[in-house]
């Protein structure tokens, strides 16, 4: 690296040596004979990733059939399933082996998503034991293939609109599925295409001529290969990535189930058409419901996660082998890493992907304990979701950035197939959309914190919602803001000026963390508030609501931003002292003050950062980044990704 | 739409007709007869966007050669060949008609940029009669295909270090032509794996054992479909997007040429072996050759801005028809577009593409000029070089970012093949690394600002020109400083506070203008004094240059904002008082608030915006995407695509 002796940067600071197998054990954690399951079977299955480049779409979608049906009987898919029924009986296990199986082609990991994920994971939980005893055995070795119809072509966040209708014919005892419009066909389901045999279809329930809301059913739809009658399935067709996965589109036309096709676990429709549900209010109902799929959203987050990791270990291994151009007349050409702006291009992006990984760890953990029952309450579950939600969102988003950022810092090299980008990139692209469109699941997590429970937003008298929430929210502001104030002024006096290696307190993760706080409380307050001096004006909800739909989405933001610092910190701090520890605290802080440096413009705004505080913060993430910068290739291979899933050649030879 | 009458925004505001036919004139401007043609043989070869997807990598190559050869014949593609070959004989014509091509298939438009673009543009600029005479009037029809061998493995961005050599045999009088090593093959070639016949060879001159730098030689690779021999070629393989097109590899294994085979506009050997040229430094010479192919980025830099307007139309459109939840109880679902966030999320950009389409018209034009003779010097050139090398960036990475958002903005039906969101980001990705990374040509802009001439800067003294900037810029900036400050202030008393309707001159483009200035000279006197300072310090050159090389873009990334608000501004003010002229002023406003809002952190950290002021700039911003909202369908009508090119049936029927 081009080293700097008069920096002042240099000073003092000692460079810690990184234990990269150590530290693979800490992002491991628990769950580290699952994710080495995985990567043996990744590794077995490494050709998939050019067979995905070479084989046209039939061939490709059998292909990751069969992948996942042997992946299945090594247990890897099974994990999240009752051991009685040949699973795992490890919620946790599951969402590590899904996280891993990330690194890999992600065709296959959609695959094992849907069929174990979604179809699988709405019988277990929104079934009960007449459809655990007849479908999970052999779904979870992969011999039944079944689908998750949700989605439509004119309802995809907005499930409680859905279009299909199931209705109860007391006569008979069955529900007739139709398909009510072009709009409600189901769409983007996948398995769809060709592998499922029976679907879980969720429809509107009518029972005696009565809406009764969105319930799921089985449905079979397809039997030795051939669909069965009353069922269309179209192909969804080529896509821009994860073509792999069969998606399709399903009508049903009057397609008669028993009764017993109900997954009745939160409601049941008595032989005679009487509807019964412990869950009273159909909105609640609803949401209890949809919250048993959480771990949809945890396993997608994660999954992006793990995605972008790879994207930033070839374009990190990339960028110490590439030079170009000559810093100095006479001298090699320098590494791609050694310049600033490359260094400030990928390193915040790693420091930011070890933060999401530590507070994917959170929320895995969180998921595990209420679906094992071990902390599992209505609160607990509300946390859960709305921990979820936002995880999903920003860890989604990262993998969209990561991967774009990565293929850019590669050049053109990084645009060949042969290279893992093209398909990282297509692949990975519907993240954001799939589980749940980010920008909802965003609103989702700001509701809840506007009303500490999201279902009843709809139902309290707004204006008296609203004023309670303001209340709180401006106490607790008031209350803290003093504290902060005196704290800043204090740090501000310390000694430091313009010199990169005089923190004054900067890399204090209290301040930190004090200062995030500062920020989702202060949106928080803000939404509120707006919302209330809308409501008390008496103007149109609709209009009130678009015109503060961006400090919605901000205080959610802001929100998980926090919970993912106070995840980083928490790991941080258990860490035994040692070089891993000073390594990991460089990459907290990285994450910390960029964080806090690309909002800075609010900080400044809202009285929290001066501008040479602000100033001092961008010194310090470039020094920050110098000081990672030799520990680059160590952090990355930390993360275990097994070098055959780099696969790019010509990147990392 | 949602509207809302209470809101203060409404009053006093008559929301303008816009004309759509009118506008579109305004947009194609000169060259609306070319853009119309290009528009028509769009339209008759609409089938290729279906064939992309539907036909093998091999099969699709061929389609796509044939629609060029196709299109050439309409003399669509010679607009910038001399009459007498039988070309248009108008440079900025062939420009309008690249740009135009964006709407379509861009393995089409990148195959034809490489035909006429990169391999013609060669031949025409960097040879003389007999090349001329030779190989344009082949090239122009198609008949003649060839390949622009630049890039190498290991080399891209930096083509002053190739490896590939050229050494005169005064013996023969031939060069031998030679790839000195695995990281001297040419790759990344387009045209090269298949159609090329002729390759123009980027190679380090060696004339009687000495050094000359790199020249351009006509080197046969390929006749009768078969590779010659010395030639060795590889095929690419498939890549991320553009599979109609044939990037190759090849190397040279002492290949001999004829002397004449040198494109010896700037330089010639002599048969006897004596090295002569016109321009005695061998930096200038270099950057004068390069220069001339400065077209090659004035061409992808509109195409991209013409790409991100397919995915906006797509998106706006989408937006428009679909409804996604009630925004209050017992409504209909409320359109996208009449969410305040997703006004956020698509109409700056609507803004951006505009103000970027009228930058491309001034670099279009100011290229026509200087190579139609009518305005050509040194100091032109320089000055075109700069723009066109900073329009490309921006115009690239705004490709980039739309194409994702409005991908994102369409959900799962923006995920299918059959919608054009997939083929859009897979084949423009690479815009923003082809034709120089957009990186590295933003540190080309600065060094051209800090020195006025990029090439001279190695030259110089580097502490005397740094003192000679710094002295230059300061002045500049401290004289412009004080004029600023008191016209914000003055400003800041009118009366505005809290509500959207009182403007207090955020709206005034002499302020935007004004704000963007400053920035700009006061970032580059920065960049000069930390220079200075590191130089001062007698710091090593390459880690002083690193730690400011952030600074440098950001220098860049300033002054090119700057000249694209100047260049809307400028359309603006020439434009008839009516509809158009107010709808384009909003958009104006748009696009220069939500730039400075983007930025109003450093506005803040450096004294140009009180807190307040910031705050209402961003009220401003999301007032203005309210008011555009209802002209959004007419202004992204008014860009004249073809509706056969949007090609996406489920998202704008």
């Amino acid at each position: 690296m081009a080293t700097d002796k008069t920096s002042p940067a240099a000073s003092g600071y000692v460079q810690p040596e990184v234990d990269v197998r150590a530290l693979t054990e800490v992002l491991d954690g628990e769950y580290a004979a699952i994710r080495d399951l995985v990567r043996t079977n990744l590794v077995t299955h490494a050709s998939v990733l050019e067979e995905a480049d070479e084989l046209g779409v039939d061939a490709y979608r059998e292909r990751v059939r069969e992948l996942v049906v042997e992946m299945a009987a090594t247990g890897q898919t099974g994990m999240g399933f009752p051991a009685k029924y040949g699973g795992g009986g490890d919620v946790g296990a599951s969402i590590a082996a899904f996280e891993t199986l990330a690194f890999g082609d992600l065709s296959v990991l959609v695959k094992v998503g849907v069929q174990f994920g979604l179809f699988g994971g709405a019988i277990l939980h929104l079934g009960t034991g007449r459809h655990h005893d007849a479908y999970l055995p052999d779904l979870i070795t992969g011999k039944l293939m079944g689908c998750f119809a949700m989605t439509e072509t004119g309802h995809g966040s907005n499930v409680q609109a859905l279009g299909t209708l199931a209705t109860y014919d007391a006569a008979t005892q069955e529900f007739v599925i139709t398909t009510d419009g072009d709009q409600a066909r189901k769409d983007y389901i996948g398995n769809a295409a060709r592998h499922a045999e029976l679907a879980v279809v969720f429809a509107q329930l009518e029972v005696g001529g009565e809406s009764k809301g969105v319930h799921a059913f089985v449905v079979p739809v397809r039997t030795g290969g051939e669909v069965l009658p009353g069922v269309r399935i179209e192909d969804d067709g080529r896509k821009m990535g994860l073509n792999g996965v069969d998606n399709g589109r399903i009508r049903f036309d009057g397609v008669r189930v028993p009764r017993e096709a109900l997954l009745n676990r939160f409601a049941d429709v008595t032989p005679d058409g009487v509807y019964e549900s412990p869950i009273e209010n159909p909105d609640r109902r609803f949401f209890t419901m949809l919250g048993t799929l959480v771990q949809g959203r945890v396993s997608v987050g994660g999954a992006g996660v793990n995605a972008a990791k790879v994207a930033l270990t070839i374009a990190t291994k990339y960028a110490v082998r590439r030079r170009q151009f000559d810093a100095a007349p006479d001298t090699e050409e320098q590494l791609l890493l050694d310049y600033g702006l490359h260094q400030r291009r990928l390193l915040p992006l790693l420091a930011r992907t070890y933060a999401l990984h530590f507070a994917q760890d959170v929320v895995r953990t969180h998921l595990h304990e209420v679906f094992s029952g071990i902390k599992d309450d209505a609160y607990e579950r509300r946390q859960l979701e709305s921990r979820a939600a936002g995880t999903k969102a920003l860890g989604t988003w990262h993998a969209t950035r990561v991967v774009q950022e990565c293929r850019e810092a590669c050049g053109g090299a990084g645009y060949l197939a042969v290279n893992r980008f093209a398909a990282l990139k297509s692949d990975s692209d519907i993240f954001t959309t799939f589980e749940g469109d980010n920008h909802v699941l965003l609103q989702l997590v700001a509701k809840g914190l506007l009303t500490h429970y999201a279902s009843e937003f709809e139902d309290l008298d707004q204006l008296g919602m609203v004023r309670h929430v303001t209340g709180l929210a401006v106490e607790t502001v008031i209350e803290k803001t003093s504290a902060h104030k005196l704290l800043e002024r204090v740090r501000d006096l310390l000694p430091g000026g313009d010199e990169w290696d005089q923190e004054a307190g900067l890399r204090d993760s209290e301040y930190q963390l004090a200062m995030l706080r500062y920020r989702e409380e202060h949106m928080l307050a803000g939404v509120a508030r707006r919302l209330k001096r809308g409501i008390d004006q008496k103007r149109d909800p609709g209009a009130v609501f678009s015109q503060v739909q961006d400090h919605v989405i901000a205080v959610a933001h802001a929100h998980v931003e926090r919970l993912v610092l106070e995840a980083f910190v928490d790991k941080l701090r258990a860490q035994p002292e040692g070089g891993n520890k000073v390594a990991l605290g460089l990459l907290c802080d990285l994450f910390a003050l960029s964080t806090i440096e690309a909002d800075r413009a609010w900080f400044m705004e809202h009285g929290r950062l001066t501008v040479q505080r602000s100033k001092a913060i961008s010194r310090e993430v470039n020094d920050l980044c110098r000081k990672v910068r030799p520990l680059a290739v160590d952090l990355v291979d930390a993360w275990g990704i097994p070098p055959e899933m780099l696969r790019a050649p010509d990147l990392v030879g």
